[in-house]
């Protein structure tokens, strides 16, 4: 490979391009303002893989296309109602609430019941039928906000919002409030996929925005019973085709081995969908068109993958890892950047346990190259959407933009365009493209 | 000293406190929001500087008290107007302008002239009396984007704007246009303070945006010859009295020896001078009351100083030293934090040449204690206000976050509270304290 002043030269020749011509902003431009949010099965997700494919057509590619993959359809329907009723304090008062996704909805009639704040797995176990049946648990246990780390403090609540309802509906629970996904507390509602046991009545569920969670509490603290009027026309259709959209420009030495590069394309159905995931996306299409605008000709074959369908399902990096599987296809690397485009921190590390010390210890020495740069490399986890790669043994990596405002935004109506910085996303595909040249270049192999 | 066990885990607790019960966001609330910009001399300023004292006042430090300092009174008078004249494409075109802090004004009839675009100082001399006489110099040099760290991008076009006045006026120009200082395209202009050389005519210099300068550089390409009128009443009024603001904790064994973590209490007259320099104001006064709620109980003097009149003169900075020269106090560390209130990315260490080696070898041992905190340690430029500390000979430091956003907001109508993030903010509070606490507790001394 390069000696280390070749490769620092072409590093800095990277992001110079990306900083003075970059393409990723005014593409999430475009599929923020003129495509919109874009959940799975939807018209906007639809129209955001028709985008991704003509756009990574006027690239010069070796080959772009669409691959095939079916996804689940789930529909907000009419807004949420989520209302408190005849309080004492504020009379009637409506909570800011979005359904969750994957939801069942309430009826036209929708329900009423006695609120039952729980903060822990052990509170609702000792809560019991007896405390719970006929009733919504409320589900307020905070994301912690001491952790530096934003996903760590996410990691260590989103249980509530995952699997919550049916361990509430367990108990006779009729719906579920979980307070959103967010370190703020402000009036959006965070929504996000739930799962569930279909032991269990599938009872509706919803987020209530981290203020309204706050006012909640603080009523069922001063007045004792409380009740909750829901109401949500949110269901769920028959599964519909949709696509991974690709691009590809083959390797000259090993075209058989892949380093991938993506972010999904699906979105919520609020906001933009800018930071979740329309920034990794349209980075990883610029570290394509970045390589190639410098005329870099990789040794292995650099493919970016849009995934269908990572908010709810993972349909999309299922049948990715499984058709290339089934073709023979090594993916050397993967890389994915899903957690927002903001300031570069640095890359994390993953893979099979039977490779990734030794492959961690491979590409340990090429950070130094990359510090200049803000970026720091560790051990750690990599994407949802290239997570079904890993029995491949190849190495996982998962872009870590600076984490402190992601979740100010994530899954919310407040994840639009005009919440990412221009040069955060640059440097960021600047940064994945210096990696993805280190690693072709460098090239260790099975 | 404590072993790093012990430093570890009492800088977990200052992070802990800082994120869950942290003061200095809603301080910066109150500053942003109730008291606004707050220029030297002006009636924002007295007001920031009774309010600091109040609220300092309330925290149980051992004193709190305010130091005279006379200070520069520049009035911006009247909205500024730039607007080039009967242009083809535009016909009369209205540039988005701020006036450079101590220019002079027009008077009432403004002034016009002929445009002559610079790129630079060589151009300029070139053109030379013959090309400039009579005109209006207009200084288009774009900061650099493919610096990584703005700072740097900005040091390398600021001159333009400091200089750029005398340096046209020296060639018989009659008033000066610079680019703003930021690296966004957009129509905020950002001012700034000039420094005029009084062997020349003081000619009146105004910053247009960065939009406003890429529309004028493309006129001048497209129609040659173009004119401009310039109007702003601004204006110097004599000197007038005002205050750094301080507030100590005695050290319990070296009360003479002083840590010092201050910002600028003056701002520019537009927006809110949150991230310039509410948001270092408001993290120094809460290091000190951090470390207080914390019991903590320092062997050095923690001293909590708010710089009046880092942007248009220094002279706080400059009188604050004079007076710990004269009564022979030490600072032993003095730490600034005069770039912004956005996620923390470390420290930079500064001092006499004679000294500074020996420091900073003794300061990076405690890097690994706060590496887990995403804060890197290197040599560099500390700050404006504790610059005129050096010849004490000991350690300047300056509080570094992360640089990207900094250059859209800074001296600018945009540089409002709600470009603040709240965790972003404490983050910086915690560092600094942090810092503190290792180096109070460390206390390398002369």
């Amino acid at each position: 490979m390069p000696d280390n002043g070749e490769n620092a030269a072409f590093i800095r020749k990277i992001y110079d391009r990306a900083l003075t011509d970059g393409r990723c902003y005014p593409w999430l431009e475009h599929l923020s303002l003129k495509v919109g949010h874009r959940l799975s099965g939807s018209a906007g997700a639809e129209k955001a893989v028709n985008w991704a494919k003509a756009t990574l057509d006027t690239l010069g590619l070796d080959s772009v296309w669409l691959q095939p993959v079916m996804v689940p359809r789930w529909e907000r329907g009419d807004a949420e109602q989520v209302t408190v009723k005849g309080s004492k304090k504020y009379g009637d008062l409506r909570l800011n609430a979005l359904a969750l996704g994957g939801s069942v909805g309430t009826g036209q009639k929708g329900i009423s019941g006695e609120v039952v704040e729980v903060n822990s797995w052990e509170e609702l176990d000792k809560l019991n039928e007896r405390g719970i049946r006929g009733k919504i648990v409320f589900y307020n246990r905070p994301m912690d906000p001491t952790r530096i780390r934003t996903f760590e403090a996410y990691g260590g609540a989103v249980d509530q919002r995952v699997v919550g309802a049916s361990r509430a509906a367990k108990y006779g629970a009729v719906g579920v409030l979980v307070r959103s996904m967010g370190l703020a507390i402000d009036d959006f509602p965070h929504t996000g996929s739930l799962r569930y046991d279909s032991t269990y009545t599938l009872i509706p569920a919803a987020a209530i925005s981290t203020l309204a969670a706050e006012k909640l509490s603080a009523l069922l603290a001063e007045e004792g019973k409380t009740t909750v009027f829901m109401k949500m026309g949110c269901r769920t259709l028959p599964d519909v085709l949709s696509y991974n959209v690709i691009g590809e420009i083959r390797g000259a030495e090993h075209p058989e081995q892949v380093i991938l590069v993506g972010g999904h394309l699906d979105s919520w159905d609020v906001g933009h969908g800018a930071h979740d995931d329309g920034a990794g996306c349209t980075q990883s299409m610029d570290v394509l068109r970045l390589l190639k605008s410098l005329g870099y000709r990789p040794r292995h074959t650099l493919r970016c993958v849009l995934f269908m369908n990572e908010e709810n399902g993972l349909r999309g990096g299922r049948a990715y890892a499984e058709e290339a599987d089934k073709k023979g296809e090594f993916h050397l690397v993967a890389i994915e950047s899903d957690a927002g485009g903001f300031t570069p921190r640095g890359f994390h590390f993953d893979g099979d346990d039977a490779v990734i010390g030794r492959l961690f210890d491979a590409v340990k020495p090429y950070e130094a190259l990359l510090a200049p740069y803000g970026l720091q490399f560790a051990r750690g986890g990599s994407g949802a959407d290239i997570s079904p790669l890993k029995g491949q043994k190849g190495l996982l990596t998962g872009y870590l933009p600076d984490s402190q405002r992601y979740f100010d935004v994530h899954h919310t109506a407040a994840d639009t365009f005009d919440k990412v910085n221009k040069r955060e996303l640059e440097l960021g595909a600047a940064s994945m493209a210096a990696l993805v040249y280190l690693l072709d270049a460098a090239g260790f192999g099975r």
